[in-house]
């Protein structure tokens, strides 16, 4: 089977596809100035652009684990997250609380159809 | 491909499948009161009915994650975890320490084929 | 479809696989009184044999969840990541601060295509 990728640098691709599974990396805001309504956002641009590359969308997302540095800014998150998602039926998801990178509240992992 | 979702609510699916896979999104016993063998019952209890929606059941589970609380935890569930699966094949499965919402002690995200 | 087990034990599989996709369990060095370069080339070696098991190897992995004890561990192990991956195209990745078994510094778990 052949895998296409995403952006390949040193460490990661930003995904890999199967002809029929896409895989996104653990994907962060960037800017960690921002609170977490602000980095989901962008996370969640970044997600719509990594989709867009293999020809898919967020109405594909089959699974999501989003990784919090705090529990307590799920409901902040969980705001942002609907909108995004719109009438589209959810994905399966798991959001729990884990150790991130110093100043990042918010960490998505997606896996989508094509 | 078309993607069927199970109980599409406001934040999430409980379960997404392709024609192949089946992706469930993290349980809970929902009772928090209960202690950790009660909570993974309920849990598992759960995975089996979400699989059997789909048409396929524990014995098709090709991977696991499974978050606790407090990694303490871990034989008190992995008995119920070995009670549970009998003498069916394993599957591939990681369990890890997390934070989890307030009283939850166990959390399983499962992939299966169907 | 029927699943492949590989070396399935009382609590997980160390890995299955469809006729597409093989499912690596949470792979850990197993000598914690190596440090975490020394524990994260013991994990990938692993991973290598399970790989091979199914006839594929680290240029079609799709995926990897790497879980760390403390994430200021990550740029050590990266470094043994990327000489253990050379001049491959890299899989999408997520790196995460968790909970291990005590000593356990890091724990790998893969998805890959075959």
């Amino acid at each position: 089977m052949t895998i296409e990728h995403l952006n390949s640098g040193e460490i990661l691709s930003q995904a890999t596809a199967t002809d029929t599974t896409v895989y996104l990396c653990g994907l962060t805001g960037g800017d960690i100035s921002k609170d977490i309504q602000g980095q989901t956002r962008d996370t969640l641009a970044k997600i719509d652009a990594c989709l867009a590359h293999f020809g898919t969308d967020k109405s594909k997302i089959l699974s999501a684990t989003i990784y919090l540095d705090d529990l307590r800014r799920k409901p902040a998150m969980n705001e942002v997250w609907k909108e995004w998602l719109g009438d589209l039926k959810r994905p399966a998801r798991a959001c729990i609380g884990v150790q991130l990178e110093m100043g990042t509240q918010v960490e998505i992992m997606i896996t989508a159809a094509r």
